[in-house]
């Protein structure tokens, strides 16, 4: 590795064609500051690619990026720019795998049911592949998110919309009060390095080894359980309360991140609701292969094999549930999709905020918002919700003007669990105990378990605690904020951490600062309370919380949480700066491959670079790399408040224009600045001529626009061909050229 | 004084007819532990007299009791029990008086309109008696209210009805943001004895004089405002609100405590609910005196005057604006008597723990129970029910039979204002600025004040809060609970307030104490939380609170605040036991002179003698004493365990066989105690004879039932026929003049 180089990640869609125009610019101006930008291979395509390396020819072989960036993260002096990638479902795999082959590699199909030796050797490299696989390789650190001053400012003056909210409001969070994994939760930590024994006894005594687990001094590992029986009256109960009352009822779980635990939670709410047809036709469901857990899609799916009159009476025994049941909030109202239709359509963490900024509102059947019961069986974090909800109720909804900021510290270096653990979430086929028995025999935790109850184990390691307490104290001490640990009193797993957060906060200088531990509605109240009047708390939390935190209040403050800055500073001492999320990216491909317009907007890059840049600058010592942030980020501030991003509308700025003014803006800053007088001669030049030609570049990147680009590769871009589409301005090109 | 006398009061209506069947028994069990009971006449009649006794002939004289006690407050052994008692609105000072002429005794008429000297006189006499007189008399003190354990108990074997709280309740409490006393606070320690001015600045710089005021060192001193126009503004925002959201509008103020301030906070809600009528008629209103302050009965009372067709176009004009305006919440549906009749019909420290015992819901014109927008101006307190609220939402109803208990330390004495200092409250009748200005000339605070906004200054001494400071230290300590020191930090008075807590802890040894300080709405929150787990909070509270709490916790806990052990322990050392409040009194009355059934529980008065000869023996290290104290808590919760309280039917046992029960039970703990055996022995004999006479006795007791009861006065009893009504059991009395 040399000694100052920045791996920049080429990934996929949008991020992917917005990084040939934008990296020869972060390329040119880093130069000048003797720091190399590099270019990392994970796209989906490549990684496809590399781990057919061995099977294809030479010329056409690739290098394994994603490995490369893995082990780079041991380097204390990692320094990654990482842009969202796709996590590729089985369809976008399948997509991909066709459009290489079409390209002339010959690797194999997608294998869905292995038999030969090489199908499930196939198999096998791309499971590797599959779903979210980057994250997991590159994350090798605890979590940093905050509002950047760029975006914080440009918000306050250009609010987005908040939805009033009515001190009548009936919309309310609905949750377990007993039998959930809250109330269950069993935590030890444990006390030597040893492989403990998650085993279930059944009534005859009979013991069976679900898995064998090796743990290390100082891991905290829970076990809990959710009661089937009590889940499903939860939720009947829950239902005749929303008929009763006359409110929406929404189901609100997080069937991705829990992948095991929350489909079979989402089933029951399915079989619950529509009871009467499940009652009615389940053996016929059996039989034809309905998983309720896939939700009330795989019915419709399903019957379509049975004759249509019996299809016929099934659907008609659907609509008669509706008769007896509630109002169901609707994903997508025109097409009859409600939030029972598929698991991953409402995923809590984003739709609590959506709900929230919108009055509390959710869909209903007439394309209306309504007040809704959002329900969320399990307690543990869904008390944080009507915690919000109350305030709103009280208060107002939260003004994007005046209010303050959460930034966030979340433990999740080595895969620290609290959700996840889909390898330790079993459904109970049979009652009797769950336990959990150490080496020596002993039993650690257990549980009663019924048929049908969810019961898990989950392990968090004792470095990334300790690094996390380390984070928060840095944190509260570099922005001079309030750090708050949400440690509640009630949970054991999180009684285990405060004992760890105690003990490793004497390991640091606290002295003015202001750190408290407090219960999870002690203190989203206390932020509440705070960021209504302007001021800043850092929340220090767990995964799941930092998952929803960073979705909660970025919402509320930003109007979205693609804005938010966010770092990973790996637990060897390198750092990765993340950009925001790529949700729309296929869109925005489709307009550019129609159109030649990309709406792409490279804030995260510009504000991660920045990142990037300063501590780049802090470890190499290297003053102009500061210098080389300090006025990227006020170039990036200039690019809002003159409304340079891009616009949605062909014709209009796009994703080059705004690299343009990034680059203007950024060398006008360098020119003006005085800290570094070499780095202002440097540019000075390059300053000149950008706002002497602005009109003439500008001119050359809106004109090509209107007609189709021609993009040969969807997944496997030529970036060759890419940048020809990207750098269209020959204006430009000479003048950054001339650097 | 003697060594070793407790006083107990005389005071009127059902109180004062018990005394004549309670004290017999309290003195003849007194009198074993060399302890005299004193009868001292406060009652509202006596009052009258002693204040005219120097016109009145030697036999017709009457001492000043109220004096007397008044002065004993003074003397460190000091034991008063204090009985509810008449606060004289104006029409009970006349019907006294004129009771008391018809009964011959020459004292003057109550002169509406003093002219002559004498009737000056008059006035200056009666004015002492009338409201509230015997209290800021007596309670030299801060204030300690706890529900006894006897009747915690009792009430978790027993619980009261609770209503039920749906998650879609749209009741809420609303209150000025902007613009309120809380808003507006000022608040200045005092360095050195001095007086104050309180001055208005007129807008032409001329100086008013509104006030002189003495203080001394240390003493808080506030001022704060109501800004009119913000106040209307908020009334019909607040109706508006409540018109759009369908839901009742309901007005909760404190008329009767804060008697100049929030009768003006009332009228303004008259006049802008009814604005239609009040524009239009609003000179004539002023001609016939119709006064919004006190009402729209006021409306309807002084337009009597008017012809007919008038009357009946006002009338319209008020139905009017029904039609406009959203319901209102009734205090009587049958008669249509809403929340805007009279000011002193809804008290919100009353109002607002039965709505919510009641589900959260007001009585509306249909008589049926709805959800309300309670409606409490003022912020500083009406947060606390906001909190309230939502956390009954959150977690449904309390529930008597597991909830924990919030005792409360108030500080009360000397005239603690915060509320109440109606001297220092002014209406202001121009526009200009309110200022305090020090014997130096220095402005200590000021206010922008216009026309109509409400202005006022209140003062705290100094001994009082280092008192009370200590007094939650000790109860802290006695019963091993945490205490919490209500102060917001966002209030100026409660900041000047921390600053002396935070000295006068430093007093005392607190170690091994939990005592924190929290703002209200934390501190609500805190005790909530703790209470729905089983757990007991000290509520440590300025006057006002100590108001609001001591009837929101019990009624929620006990279903009535009168059964509450409220102790006054003094400044000087003494000590004021009151017993419970005397809201129903008058029904009682009627009843036994109707039926000859007296239905008023003397619970407070059983608990509250406990308390006076515990502490009497503490203090003479009187063991008997203490051991009379201790069985006559356990007689106490065995008469609730034996529901031997009175019954409301005339027939059934009433007040003197409840009495009797507690004697009963009361000889028999001492006869069976091994604590002092002297006792034991003493009291051996009249445990067997009232066990063995038990039937005799009850049959007695009822017999004189069904009939009516000669009582020749209602303010001036005769106490030797009241005797004689109330111990019409020789075998009883017999019995208890044999010890």
């Amino acid at each position: 590795m040399s000694k100052q180089t920045i791996y920049y990640t080429l990934t996929d869609e949008a991020p992917a064609l917005a990084t040939a125009s934008l990296l020869p610019i972060f390329g040119a101006f880093a130069k000048e500051a003797d720091i190399e930008l590099k270019l990392t291979d994970i796209s989906l395509a490549g990684r496809i690619l590399s781990a057919f390396s061995d099977l294809l020819p030479s010329d056409q072989k690739v290098e394994d990026g994603l490995k490369f960036l893995g082990e780079l993260t041991a380097d204390p002096k990692a320094n990654i720019v990482k842009l969202p990638n796709i996590s590729a479902s089985l369809p976008q795999l399948n997509a991909a795998i066709k459009e290489l082959q079409s390209q002339g590699f010959d690797i194999p199909a997608y294998p869905e049911n292995a038999q030969s030796d090489a199908e499930k050797d196939a198999q096998a490299r791309y499971s590797k592949i599959l779903g979210s696989a980057v994250n997991p390789v590159l994350r090798q650190g605890n979590s940093d998110r905050r509002a950047p001053a760029a975006v914080k400012g440009f918000a306050r003056k250009n609010p987005h919309s908040m939805g009033k909210w009515s001190k009548t409001s009936t919309s309310h969070a609905d949750y377990m009060r007993d039998g959930d994994f809250f109330s269950s939760e069993q935590s030890v930590t444990m006390d030597s390095d040893q492989t403990v024994s998650i085993e279930f006894v059944g009534k005859d005594g009979s013991v069976e080894v679900k898995k064998s687990l090796p743990l290390i001094a100082g891991e905290v590992l829970d076990s809990m359980n959710i009661s089937c029986k009590k889940l499903r009256a939860f939720f009947e109960e829950s239902l005749q309360d929303a008929k009763e009352n006359n409110i929406m009822w929404s189901l609100h779980v997080k069937a991705t991140m829990m992948k095991v635990s929350h489909p079979i939670v989402f089933g029951h709410a399915v079989t619950v609701f529509y009871k009467d047809v499940f009652e009615k036709y389940g053996e016929l469901f059996n039989d034809i292969g309905v998983n309720p857990n896939n939700g009330l899609g795989s019915v419709y799916d399903k019957i379509k094999t049975l004759p249509e009159a019996q299809q016929a009476e099934i659907k008609q025994a659907i609509e008669a549930c509706y008769e007896t049941r509630p109002e169901l909030a609707m994903v997508d109202s025109d097409k009859g999709i409600t939030n029972l239709h598929v698991p991953s359509d409402v995923i809590v963490d984003a739709s609590m905020p959506a709900m929230i900024r919108n009055s509390g509102k959710m869909w209903g059947r007439d394309g209306k918002a309504h007040d809704a019961k959002a329900v969320m069986p399990e307690s543990t974090y869904a008390r944080i919700y009507q915690e919000t909800i109350n305030f709103c109720k009280t208060n107002g909804a939260f003004d994007p003007v005046t209010m303050g900021t959460v930034p966030n510290v979340g433990l999740m270096a080595q895969k620290a669990e609290e959700y996840g653990s889909h390898d330790k979430t079993f459904e109970m086929q049979a009652d009797g105990v769950m336990r959990i028995v150490d080496a020596k025999g002993n039993v650690l935790m257990q549980h009663n378990v019924e048929k049908g109850d969810i019961w898990r184990a989950c392990q968090t390691k004792d470095a990334p605690i300790r690094d996390w307490v380390k984070l928060g104290v840095t944190r509260a001490r570099q922005s001079d904020t309030p750090a708050v640990f949400w440690l509640d009193e009630e949970r054991a797993h999180d009684n285990e951490l405060r004992k760890k957060v105690e003990t490793y906060l004497k390991e640091h200088d606290i002295n003015g600062l202001d750190i408290r531990i407090m219960s999870y509605n002690e203190a989203i109240r206390f932020s509440m309370e705070r960021i209504i009047r302007g001021q800043d708390t850092i929340s220090v939390t767990g995964n799941v919380l930092r998952d929803y935190l960073t979705d909660l209040f970025p919402i509320m403050e930003l109007g979205t949480s693609a804005k938010m800055l966010s770092i990973v500073p790996m637990l060897q001492g390198g750092g990765m700066y993340e950009t925001g999320a790529g949700g729309s990216a296929p869109k925005h491909v489709q307009q550019l491959m129609e159109e030649n317009h990309l709406r792409w907007d490279s804030l995260g890059e510009f504000l991660a670079v920045a990142v990037s840049f300063e501590e780049l600058g802090i470890k190499h010592n290297n003053e102009k790399a500061i210098v080389l942030a300090k006025c990227l980020d006020k170039a990036t501030g200039k690019l809002l408040d003159t409304n340079k991003s891009p616009s949605r509308k062909t014709g209009e700025i796009d994703n080059r224009g705004s690299h343009f003014y990034l680059a203007m803006y950024w060398a006008q800053e360098l020119a003006a600045q005085t800290e570094n007088a070499e780095l202002a001669t440097q540019f000075a030049s390059l300053a000149k001529e950008l706002t002497a030609k602005e009109a003439a570049i500008i001119a050359e990147l809106t004109e090509v626009q209107g007609k189709p680009a021609g993009l040969s590769g969807y997944y496997n871009i030529n970036l060759e061909e890419v940048t020809k589409i990207m750098r269209p301005s020959n204006t430009f090109n000479q003048v950054l050229a001339s650097l």
